[in-house]
């Protein structure tokens, strides 16, 4: 696949700001920056070395999932029992028919994204039970606020993604709520979307939407669809998960690939042997899509996380989860795999100063790695238990910055302007000189949150925090929300597959 | 002069845990990952040649000041009334005297600190006439204000300076306040500190009271205070703050040389622009101080900052100064000199999520780009025009997450933890296990402030958030804090000396 033909950073936002207020940003970000190489060759290897140690003498376990371990042994790997060890080796061997690189295709074409590469797309965050807002605070997800955030995120300049289980929607039965999910992605908003994954049947449903969607042939040979799977860490692939994971690889489409380490309960305290638990794990989910179709689009996933030693909870956006990321980027890279990295990560229970202090550096970290799928991009709070209305637009805020930040610098003529220096003079400004005319609107990214104002003027105004203001900022949106255009034909079809699908089926709770 | 013996990032935090309350962390830190070089040797050779052009072509006014302009003539430069044209390359000659690496010492020799090469010191923010706390609101400093921070940082681990000018004591008058200000830092902290430069006369008192405290001999082998001097940008030195640097320089003190470009404003839109300017100004500050004394330390500064378009007010934290301040880090190391980069900066008027979005962005950009001196590391609010004793706290904590940070992976056979996974075995967790126990101590960064718990007991705890967590934990530490021991001799040689200083001269107050 040839990269697509996008509009520079500068561009895209110089056309921006000629028909404010912005509706579509950038389809996706093309990086001008380089990734940030922390380790060696050298400890890469060790790294790598160790993963393959704990691969082939402890192995992992295959629960529930037959179909798994035949793979596994046709494959090559010794099977005991449910446990799977695998020769040096193996693993990389399967991988090398995974694209590096693959187009996630959206009912609006122009919001296709490409995943992997120089590539980067921000999607919301993931999997609450509980939102929150500082007028109502803390309560669990319906689907009101399931739709609520993708609004919000499609109206957006700021996102790629519409995401998958942005929050649970937990006034609709477990067995059903996948249907009314992906409808009011693919109802609300016109980017790429994530599956269901919580049983197998519900991946099927997903996919099937999907191809309702875009026609089973084009779904065939083309990602329309992600399904974000994890592994049960230490060492396990549950059945549910792996069979959903066979379900998208044999539909041709992307399994996200993540397991979940908490430090000390699910994986070492030592940053170095979680990074090579993540690269085990993860090498053998992608590479047991790989084993159920050969050339399925992959994305290979992680989520550090840290423990308070004081108390013992889990913590989120602290410096060695954020140092892990940069670590599992390069060996992504050396696997030619597309990257899932951090996300805006944080156990702060407000949208305040720790929020987004853990979730900046947890965002910058997965800018920094090379990620290419940021999943959780936006709204995470209380340690992902909540999704929250203020922080979504907070983040929101930033990735809007990350855009120019991945922009880097350019060096040109006009960039360096070493004829203004001489127009201006020392000890005179550069506000109206014909440099400054020629550029000021393209200069600088300009956050829609932040208040620059003076102290004066801002104290007059209120002197709201940025909180207030993001409670003020996610009402007057949705209150402005338009749906975007979709055929009656597809949506009938859509609506009729889920009366189906839900026709006679008791209620589940859990 | 040889790198000092310093004890491991793990080694230290494992002191100060066996001995908690914390009294001292590390003096400074040794960086053990690498700096984020983001632009290719051809485009850092046209930033250069752009600073080359700018110093040949349009040149840099250096008024008020004749024995700066003997300097440049002597040097070979043009000059032409107070305009000087820099002919290529003269200016890395003569920077070539200026060392790399230094050491600044302190009175307590345990926290001398090394300033270049690997090594990374932080400091306090520096300069503003406002204070803030949660309590009070935002009134102008005094001099209680300024011993308030000085004892705050002294009584964090966090920290490895004093600062400066860490507010403006207002109560004080202008012409006698950098005397109670040098006192305050010898008196309250054994850390190093700066001195004044808003006169040539208050540059020399600050240095002949580090005179009186280290010995005037050992003051003019040593640097053991340091001078933060700005260019008046666009292109101009002003002879206060040139006759302030040759004051340091001739001392063998070390000045820190700051252009503070506000794009559109005091230099182009453009960041490539501001980057060249930023570099040829930095340049001739430096290169003076090696005129006035070759050899003498010198840190290479710089103040990029932003614009928004749509109020025409200074942004601060944003991504074009972080990712220039990446290009500067790269410039800085080229010419062989220790680097003062951004800080945590933000336009902010409370310790809300704005400003820690904006600050943690900044001070990742200094982290990755190398800064070895960072200024304004803590405190920053209300672009510069506030000291905010709830930021302060914050930063504080996020100083202590940098140091993990800094200390980057560690790879060998305890941190891969391959035998642990033989140990634990799928799907159990390691909470019990031999390496955890054996590790958890200093695995992971513990915040003092951030709150990790679950929302039911934060909840019952008060509902906090970070900034009134942060109010009640600057009152704790004030409360608690004790004096380091000052030896009676000189502390009645300093008073003697200011009081000397004072006699007979009437008060200014501007």
């Amino acid at each position: 696949m040839t990269q697509q033909r996008i509009r520079s950073g500068r561009q895209a936002r110089q056309a921006e700001r000629v028909g404010r207020p912005v509706a579509i940003g950038r389809p996706y970000i093309h990086r001008n920056i380089p990734t940030y190489d922390i380790l060696s060759e050298e400890n890469l290897l060790r790294i790598e070395a160790a993963a393959d140690r704990i691969l082939a003498e402890t192995g992992i376990e295959f629960r529930d999932d037959p179909a798994a371990l035949d793979h596994w042994r046709r494959a090559g790997a010794e099977v005991e029992g449910v446990r799977v060890r695998f020769p040096p080796g193996l693993l990389r061997e399967v991988l090398r028919s995974a694209p590096a690189e693959f187009t996630q295709h959206s009912r609006n074409p122009a919001n296709s994204v490409r995943i992997g590469g120089r590539n980067v797309v921000f999607s919301p965050a993931y999997g609450s039970p509980f939102v929150m807002d500082l007028d109502r605070g803390r309560r669990f997800g319906t689907l009101e606020d399931f739709r609520a955030f993708i609004k919000l995120a499609q109206a957006s300049p700021n996102f790629h993604h519409s995401g998958g289980t942005i929050c649970e929607p937990t006034d609709i039965p477990v067995n059903k709520r996948h249907l009314d999910m992906v409808m009011a992605h693919i109802e609300l908003s016109d980017r790429p979307f994530m599956g269901s994954v919580t049983a197998e049947e519900r991946s099927e449903d997903s996919i099937e939407m999907a191809r309702i969607l875009f026609g089973a042939e084009f779904t065939d040979r083309n990602c329309v669809i992600l399904g974000n799977v994890n592994v049960n860490s230490p060492l396990v692939w549950d059945g549910t998960m792996t069979r959903s994971l066979r379900a998208y690889a044999r539909a041709n489409q992307a399994a996200v690939v993540v397991p979940f380490i908490l430090g000390g309960a699910m994986g070492p305290v030592t940053n170095a042997g979680a990074i090579a638990q993540s690269l085990a794990e993860t090498m053998a989910g992608c590479a047991l899509t790989q084993l159920e179709r050969p050339g399925a689009p992959v994305i290979f996933g992680n989520f550090l996380s840290s423990m308070s030693l004081r108390s013992g909870s889990p913590t989120f956006g602290t410096p060695e989860p954020a140092i892990g990321s940069m670590v599992i980027g390069q060996l992504a890279r050396r696997l030619g795999l597309p990257l899932r990295c951090s996300g805006n990560f944080t156990t702060s229970k407000l949208p305040d100063a720790q929020a987004m202090t853990e979730g900046t550096m947890s965002m910058l970290a997965a800018i920094h790695c090379g990620a290419n799928f940021i999943l959780h991009a936006a709204g995470f709070l209380d340690g992902l238990l909540s999704m929250s209305y203020e922080k979504f637009m907070l983040d929101d805020d930033l990735c809007g910055a990350l855009h120019s930040y991945l922009d880097g610098v350019q060096i040109d003529d006009n960039q360096l302007a070493v004829d203004a220096f001489a127009e201006v003079g020392p000890g005179n400004h550069f506000f109206g000189c014909s440099h400054t005319m020629a550029n000021y609107q393209t200069a600088f990214w300009d956050s829609g949150l932040a208040d620059n104002e003076p102290f004066e003027k801002w104290e007059a105004a209120g002197g709201l925090d940025a909180a207030t203001r993001a409670n003020r900022a996610w009402k007057k949106r949705l209150a402005e929300y338009e749906a975007p255009p979709l055929d009656a034909g597809i949506r009938d079809g859509l609506r009729d597959y889920i009366a189906r699908a839900k026709e006679g089926v008791p209620d589940a709770w859990y």
